[in-house]
């Protein structure tokens, strides 16, 4: 499977988020402790929004994080106030830059860890049900990007998380038709580059770890010492695959079948229940 | 677009085709003359048989042929009688292993110069008819990989003549149907290991080129002092997008709607047309 | 050899330069006019300046800059007043990342194109004068990375015209002491984030091309139409391997033997000898 | 570090011994149980000897092992009586081709695990030591590289035993006079393409560990169910950082500050002690 990371909050370096934690995603991607692999070396991406353009950058490569230099340089010398980092763990499928997250379209970024079971006898029929006019933009081989196009297919720019939810329905229901137990299994990020939304939901109710921050005012009284909870605003919200760093208190598991919104103002926990 | 070679004869290393000759493929990657583009450099591949396997090995990868040295290592230290290799120019599809030729599937090897025009929009349809029992296959996003996967669809190991002419059919009605005039243009070589087909065809008539050398026997006459020929079979033959060399009387163009097939014993030369 | 770009000026997204004129430096890749090759795909890289960080971030990769996606999404997402661009065709040394241009120290960062002719022979002596402190450092096999090694042992931080000046008498002295004539080719590009220094030299007075931009008010008064010339400070300035676009009266080539400096407040022209 | 293994008798399909044991290397490069690193993804390379050719072949390249297609097709399609292969994990220096082992040069083959202590600083002095023409075809940046071609220097081709004491001897001499404590760390494979030596040594005579495989008429009288021991010669030989499969009795530690010999007729084992 594979970790992620989501950041929106004050901007900083991204190498701030990304390579100076103690157990850093880039750590994650050798030393993995809460991932079904320790070793997620399979390709890796990061996606930031910035005021220079209307789509996010997004910079995706093959080989593991830990050793490439372009993203140690791109994290060190790029700010953004909304990025995504992701780092994969291939489960059978090609290790080539389209099927590395985040997949974006337009304003939207997407990454996702887990799978579908039994995705190569589903393949097909998930497939047929992307929109048509959305179809010929599919570019990788995975499960994650083609949940993305099935989302879109169901209206994701207007309303995530309904979107996210007959997709989910969908997956389910294309799996069961084929006999596949419990087929879904995912922790998803996605944003328009305003809002994070992030969920946790698996079939067989069982899901991939997900962890959001506490809030940044309550860890400043938690930790009154700590320099660089000065430096970020309140509003400064982390979702991550496993914990990074070592502050007790900072961190919070999303609960089972339900997602967050991190969002301008209060952001916001929900169920998560699939549409048939 | 891009440039292959398909060879069929006395095993050899393939540098001594690949490398040796003056304009060879390797030379066309980054000076074709008949290509559409000079250069090819978006990715390369060989396949070769051998009597250790059942199956060909295939080697590709995402750069150019002229600076790789793992092409090199190979191809100067692997001997082999029937063997192909691609070099790719992309029409627009993502650089990737898994779009550069040869595809594989079994004994069998395919490779394409060419394109449908119109791709992008015929795409989805095309795939749905593969047969669902390969569709999970497909790993790439290239119109070569699809052509590949319609002709298995279409009886390509018991028939591959009438397959690749069911292939060409379908794609020619597809694009019809979408208002695409001459959708169809391509050189295909195919092989089991024993036979290699290799076919030009074009919806409009006027198909990329495509050579296929002189009989052996025949070139021995022209030039009784070329040492080479007394070292390979007189069954030894080449097809080649464009020639290699500069042996008068070496090369032959394969006539416009045709296919040839390299063969133990006489080979052959038959008319080419797309069944509906 | 290779193709590079410098500028220098009021920041705009890579991409408005790398990417949008008429034979920009991407279509020069493919089809350079001036260079010894037409073909600049053995590796690319782009470096530039920000107010985010000490150093300039420098991303390189081994691939054809023509199909790399993340080159496009930087130079389509990333704004900078002062960045260099480089396209290798290699001369016969490694495809690597620690090969490919702009090569980077502290603030420094440094490009070339041309050959120190007999490397093969030179390139001990001369890595010998590189100061012993520095040499560790040097990280590929180029003679592009050793000559900003030896221009940095000769001061280059403290007075880079005469440290290029002392780096190619000694290019020249340990070539003519291996009995090679005429061993210096160059057009260097070199900055410190404020200036940028352009050098055009070769041991036999015929050096490869390079072209600085008019400036930007004479421009105007020429094309009083152009609307982009109104969008750009009157201090912007490029300084090219060959020229952009297609605005008569655009370009100027340095002449042989001499450098440029591109700065705030007027800039200047020199000619340039190396000191024995 | 890395870890490594090398063949020599009944030739096989390299993937017989590189993907099929319990524990392969390629599970190593996820998995090393006895490795300084759990995982080796910084690179591989495997070189094979041949009957067609006069020098081995080597396929190298930077991402990890596990997830190579063109090794998993080359180890499934070649066969070879003699071959080495290796899994890096850098310690540093750029993952790169010319970076990745064996080393070869001409019918020689080089590759190591381990690490010279305080490279960084002994560099500059230990490469003055190589002969100067050797030197230009130094194309890499690692200490193992470096070893080889110091080897080479002290007649590693007439006296290969002889010639690497001397080159461990030079490293501990210049780590000495720098100040290094125990500068030296290896076990090294080389080879002509007849015999191979593998080597167990360091300075502070705690080495990696090494292991070679119990004669197979050994292992036969042990296992006499083991149907893979009756297709193989007598003797056949295994060299490796740690042990594969699971049967037990199979393997032998190189005792510390020893090498072995595998050649035609008995194996030899010997004492290994630098010679200053």
């Amino acid at each position: 499977m594979c970790r992620w990371i989501a950041y929106s909050g004050t901007p900083v370096l991204l190498s701030q988020v990304l390579f100076q934690p103690r157990h850093s995603l880039i750590d994650q991607s050798l030393h993995s402790r809460m991932g079904v692999e320790t070793t997620n070396g399979d390709g890796f991406g990061v996606g930031w929004y910035t005021r220079n353009a209307d789509t996010p950058a997004v910079l995706r490569d093959v080989g593991p994080a830990w050793n490439n230099r372009n993203l140690l340089e791109v994290a060190h010398h790029v700010r953004s106030g909304l990025f995504f980092a992701h780092i994969r763990a291939s489960t059978g499928t090609a290790v080539q830059q389209t099927n590395s997250h985040p997949f974006r379209r337009g304003r939207w970024m997407w990454m996702h860890n887990g799978a579908i079971r039994g995705f190569h006898r589903l393949r097909r029929d998930l497939t047929l049900a992307v929109d048509p006019a959305l179809y010929p933009d599919i570019e990788g081989s995975t499960d994650s990007e083609l949940m993305f196009f099935l989302a879109l297919t169901s209206g994701l720019t207007e309303d995530p998380p309904g979107a996210v939810a007959r997709m989910a329905g969908l997956v389910e229901r294309v799996g069961h038709a084929h006999d596949i137990p419990d087929p879904l299994q995912m922790t998803v990020a996605l944003s328009d580059g305003d809002r994070v939304w992030a969920f946790r939901y698996s079939s067989e109710g069982r899901s991939r770890s997900l962890y959001f921050s506490t809030e940044v005012n309550a860890l400043r009284s938690l930790h009154p010492d700590a320099a660089f909870l000065r430096d970020i605003s309140d509003e400064t919200r982390l979702v991550v695959s496993e914990p990074l760093g070592d502050l007790p208190g900072a961190w919070n598991e999303v609960p089972e079948s339900s997602y967050g919104i991190v969002q301008p103002g209060p952001d916001a926990l929900h169920s998560f229940r699939p549409v048939a």
